[in-house]
């Protein structure tokens, strides 16, 4: 099925730049997709320090049980990914793939095969033809080059209707780091831990404990903040490799003051990628910010922005730019956090629609309407019971997410 | 919008009995329907005993806070419903209109206000134009007539395809008692204590307490087993209203062992009106029965099936008629409760798909393909932990619920 690239989509990929240390390579395995590269390899320097978070879903697939294996030693030389099957549900066979596709990575870049990380994302319970890409290595090792980001974030795409990159640069214990980053990721997409797959490079010398530490936290506000269809991925992944080529001081620690200007460059990309997931939200016509505050918690706050986000309800009334503000009282009242009606307020575009338990009084439907029928809508509920707030990006619900799903595999 | 009658729907309305005890008139208050009736009254004659469930969702409409003060009486002499307007969201206005409806209907009935139940759908967040319903019931009072079950059935539809009613027999201490019910709901559905209107009329006798008790098991076991869209509704209520007129010996409790046939007719009734609900929700192509076994508590069975009842990935693949079942390993992964990737098993119509982490090596896709294609699909999970077992009834997803959704004010 060929799909229409989203109305949401940035202008451009980002000019990906040269990380020092990184190395790209892509190919087409013939697996699934024809036409197209749907096998990619990245080598890291020796000495790349990485970090990773992983889906919490309970049937993982193989290369994120791999991922969880390895990642304690801290080192990565290489990554090696395919789009089309996602090895999962696999059992011992999906296993096997994993363990051989690391090994032949390994011998070809004189690594470890502990230090080789893989992901795959597809079709769920049918068998990846190993040989395939074990085949394709060899060419792909000859082949690599640190120009070739752009081609690597185009071969992991599956429904995705546009390549999806960021790029920072930050200063770090005296030098000048550059942080870069793609991800893919279009349905089967709910926060809860990172959202399908991405991949950051930086030329920063961080140690793997750090570098942990700063996922996690920017994860938490980026990623874990995406909702597509709240159906959480098999495979979801991100990884940060960090080459230490940019010679810069190694910082003390996570709290290292030294690391501040890092972590908002780091937060910058992984924002960015996470809003361009949502924008490519299957079938996505609108981007929708929910903003909570006022909630028992934190964590009450993300519960109920999520239930606004992932509402059905919700989501068609803005696919059909229908102010129908009702439902979004109905969501924060299903999400099971308190929240106290008769002291509420909701804004929608920033314009007061309801508060103390009523429609506002001054409000007037045709007041956010060009609102509604624009691309980003912003929907604001203060639930008035404590300080807690939290943020969820989603898109809309339109005739797209079923077109693409009801015959995904056709 | 004319909506196309589901071709789930059962082939007709069943023939309703007329209850020693209640009367029933429909009628047209023009508050948002035109050319069909939209507000229905039901009288009870004295000593009318009553047992009610409402909503989890914490924004309930006025009617709700009503029916949850009410209900400890134990006592009902009528009851007044209208759709078009659900009076959720509508604060000091929303009560005063309740409490005038009550006042109004119990002049009219000779009873006292706290003994006339209200319920309300439709639209959140609209006033409701108290009037309109105030005006018309003194007619409705006059017109009201035991026959008129079906009338009453028809008027308290919104986005609902077709009437859905269910009626059954019992024999309790020494008489046959005969039990009738009806109810609406299509959008808006996900099983959180009952499921927008149900309202069930015996001539039973049986003492509140009791009744209370009966309900809420049948309840558990009906109306909280069926999702549409996964979104609670701000108004759901399920009342149940006994007359006594049958004149039976009262039972002593509800572990009475005389109430074992009143309580198999129950289930049976309230069943078969929850699976209607799924069989008109919005947009409905497939009615889907999930089952799941093996799991640590009949609590988490219920968690996952509702996990798999309300995934936009499996209902679309169903719509599709798609047996794309690693969909279905999906969301039993996202549940969040205990289950064995590696052990765990998987059918759809009965056939063997997936077992012990892979798929199940007789399995063709072909085989399940006549199942697919019918209008009943059945999935049986067996997780492989433990002893917990549950059930969901849904249907699937298709641009029929995007097409109503997106402008269901229009």
């Amino acid at each position: 099925m060929a799909l229409k690239k989203s109305p949401l989509a940035p202008a451009a990929f980002p000019d990906f730049p040269i990380i020092d240390g990184v190395r790209f390579a892509a190919g087409n395995s013939g697996m699934r997709y024809k036409g197209r590269n749907d096998v990619m390899l990245a080598e890291f320097a020796p000495g790349t320090s990485v970090a990773g978070v992983f889906t919490k879903n309970a049937m993982p697939g193989a290369p994120v049980d791999w991922g969880r294996e390895i990642l304690p030693h801290g080192k990565a030389r290489g990554l090696v990914v395919n789009a089309g099957i996602a090895n999962v549900f696999t059992g011992a066979a999906g296993r096997k793939t994993v363990e051989e596709t690391a090994a032949a990575a390994a011998g070809l870049l004189h690594a470890d095969a502990t230090e080789i990380y893989i992901a795959s994302t597809g079709v769920i319970g049918e068998p990846v033809p190993t040989e395939k890409i074990v085949n394709l290595l060899p060419r792909l090792a000859e082949d690599l080059s640190a120009d070739a980001g752009m081609r690597a974030a185009e071969c992991i795409l599956t429904t995705d209707t546009f390549a999806k990159g960021a790029v920072a640069t930050a200063t770090l214990g005296g030098r000048e780091v550059t942080l870069a980053g793609f991800c893919k990721g279009s349905g089967m997409i709910a926060p809860d831990m990172a959202t399908m797959l991405a991949f950051l490079f930086t030329d920063a010398a961080i140690p793997a404990p750090t570098l942990q530490a700063l996922l996690r936290e920017a994860n938490a506000k980026s990623f874990n903040c995406v909702t597509v269809d709240s159906d959480t991925s098999t495979s979801d992944s991100v990884l940060l490799f960090a080459t230490g080529k940019a010679g810069n001081a190694e910082p003390s620690g996570s709290d290292d003051p030294a690391l501040n200007d890092f972590r908002r460059a780091l937060l910058e990309v992984m924002s960015d990628l996470a809003q361009q997931v949502a924008r490519d939200g299957e079938g996505a016509s609108k981007f929708i910010t929910v903003r909570v505050s006022g909630a028992e918690s934190d964590a009450a706050a993300r519960i109920i922005a999520l239930a606004i986000a992932n509402s059905p309800l919700v989501k068609t009334a803005i696919a059909g730019e229908d102010a129908n503000w009702g439902r979004i009282i109905m969501a924060v009242g299903k999400s099971g956090e308190k929240a106290d009606r008769d002291r509420m307020s909701l804004r929608i575009g920033g314009i007061l629609v309801a508060e103390n338990g009523v429609k506002a009084s001054a409000y007037r439907e045709a007041d956010v309407m060009p609102h509604m029928k624009g691309q980003e809508v912003d929907i604001d509920v203060d639930v008035a019971v404590g300080d807690g707030s939290a943020f969820a990006w989603t898109c809309d619900l339109t005739h797209g997410y079923i077109d693409i799903n009801a015959d995904y595999r056709s």
